[in-house]
């Protein structure tokens, strides 16, 4: 602990997705004084048919 | 902000989800009072094999 | 199921709270095709001061 | 409700899933004191290229 | 890793927590083969003036 | 979106959460490469009472 998730669309690469935990954990660990190998990240990934904003799924903009 | 996580057994169409996300956008936006252009909608689906009620997966039954 | 947790910033009134859970039940019911029984709706009201928008808190907007 | 998510690596077997849903849903209604038919668990298998320790994906360890 | 969100209404005593966070952690362990030391439980209690089922809250019943 | 939560035990002082937002938004929308007034970041504080690590409670040890 702590603990983050971070939902996002799905589509990133695996290099995005490895400085994403790292800057993430460093920020997070540095600002809230956790030690690094408590931290946690976990990416959540969502299919643009399951997301919507304004009512308006991502698949139909 | 709001955000809504919506979480069902997978298998709904996409015309169900576009229904979903519009109706439960206008409901919170309504009710909270809240800008429609910030409520979010995420349909998180579950594979039968994941999710139990009363012990017993939804495959099971 | 269906779950539904709607994270908003804290402050809603117990009758939009009543009105926000009925009618929300009501469209994922209807649009997910799921008996109003097994719905189930979580307000999870979040203080200003723990959340942000563009790296900002809501407490200090 | 009670309402259990239990997030873990992907790549248990079904049998593990099926005693894992079984032994949660004992122990939270035994220890909660809630009748075991309102008792809900979803496994949510992430996968080693989205989950983090210390910084490092799983899958480069 | 695994991590376990358990989500109920408000009100269960110390002891009662006491309990429930040891018997799902073994639960756990056991069944998904994972060390215990790795195992976290973390209670996320819900006023019942948040949580509704089929569309009423628990507050109102 | 990408929309952050870190949960982690209550007790930071405003100052570390108006430092944490700040760096996790910066880290999440310089390697997603999403815009940043798109990213949102919820801080989840949990009681000591509330949190176990291998079976026991935050508020034991």
């Amino acid at each position: 602990m702590p603990h983050v998730v971070v939902r996002m669309i799905e589509g990133r690469t695996e290099e995005q997705k490895r400085a994403l935990v790292q800057r993430v954990t460093d920020a997070v660990s540095e600002t809230a004084n956790a030690p690094k190998e408590n931290v946690t990240v976990y990416i959540e990934e969502m299919p643009k048919t399951n997301y919507a904003v304004a009512g308006k799924l991502a698949s139909d903009k």
